[in-house]
């Protein structure tokens, strides 16, 4: 059996992410689509970044079951919202216009959608973001570019995150830039330590720099 | 937009199964359907558990893109077979059945079907297995059976991977093993370190007994 819906049912996603470009753009929100697979650090990045940032930042959180990770923001006084997929495998643009009915940033905030930890579905449906970063975990292995290119195109910012385990896991960070650098030759790669806090700020520093020049080009 | 085609689908689904699982039955296959996220470290338990068995063994790959981890299975002698999904991001029983054209396992053999690294997709295809393991990386954290509880229901075990780093990442057992055991009373969960080959042993012991049982039961 073969479902022919492919071209129809993207053809449909990217109107939805326009009309939620627009919908950003009315509210004065920038919007960051964080991908990653699970266990991957993304609710530990946003905890440990959105300190070191000048922009009020609000949070919606994807995943299929669960608020583990909304509640968790949510005491540190980060500002989150939770989407349930009910076992869906990805974030889509309507459940991202949906949650801002209920949730209202102000203006002048970073959107972080926290998307279902997934390298591969998520690549496909736009959620409208202006800023799109993909975190890869050291203790996930070298070869994920590789095995997911899908994901990594496009990106704006590769993360490799959890540095501090590489004197224990098999990792050869020559192997993983050069996957990376075939799928996108300008990318910036940040590596970080969401638990040491090791390159975190020139991070943050990036990601204002980009917010900014994303504010004025309108 | 939703498309109504959910139910049809998984019906459709459950037959190509049941396909399958006779399939096997025809040729004397046993059929292990292993489940991770991307980087929990599947191809290294096939690589350390499968000299450790006293069956002689053939493994599909699944992956996305590229053939890394057949090569490398092929390379230390291990017969492998990879199915490319072409940026899909689960195997499905017709891909399986497919394989088993172009690649004949001998009877006796217990088949390792390596499932594309996804927490969530894979979970809604069966494969016609008669085993199914799930498997997380410590490195991942103790939540993920609290936010990816569907993959782990109907698991016949449980591998907790990569308990090397349990020093150096905030994992906590008793959590992980307390959101198991909420979906699954008796699933055996198996700590074990395809880097320092702790646990294995008793992994491939239970595997074979698994095995014999099932052959035992025809």
């Amino acid at each position: 059996m073969e479902i022919e819906i492919g071209r129809d049912l993207f053809a449909h996603e990217a109107e939805l992410a326009a009309a939620n470009r627009r919908l950003f753009k009315e509210k004065g929100i920038t919007a960051l689509n964080l991908l990653a697979a699970p266990g991957a650090g993304k609710t530990s990045l946003i905890r440990k970044t959105v300190p070191l940032l000048k922009y009020s930042v609000a949070v919606i959180e994807g995943d299929p079951a669960s608020s583990v990770d909304t509640d968790l923001l949510n005491s540190l006084g980060i500002t989150a919202f939770q989407i349930n997929t009910e076992g869906g495998c990805h974030l889509e643009a309507s459940m991202v216009a949906k949650a801002l009915e209920s949730f209202q940033p102000k203006p002048g905030t970073l959107l972080i959608i926290e998307n279902v930890g997934n390298l591969i579905c998520t690549a496909a449906f736009p959620l409208g973001e202006s800023i799109r970063m993909v975190m890869v975990g050291a203790s996930e292995g070298d070869d994920k570019p590789f095995k997911y290119p899908d994901i990594f195109q496009g990106a704006d910012a590769v993360i490799l995150n959890k540095i501090d385990l590489k004197p224990y896991v098999d990792f050869d960070s020559e192997r993983f830039r050069r996957g990376i650098r075939a799928l996108g030759d300008q990318v910036p790669i940040f590596e970080v330590s969401c638990k040491t806090g090791e390159g975190l700020a020139e991070l943050a520093e990036w990601l204002e720099q980009r917010v900014d020049q994303l504010w004025k080009e309108g």
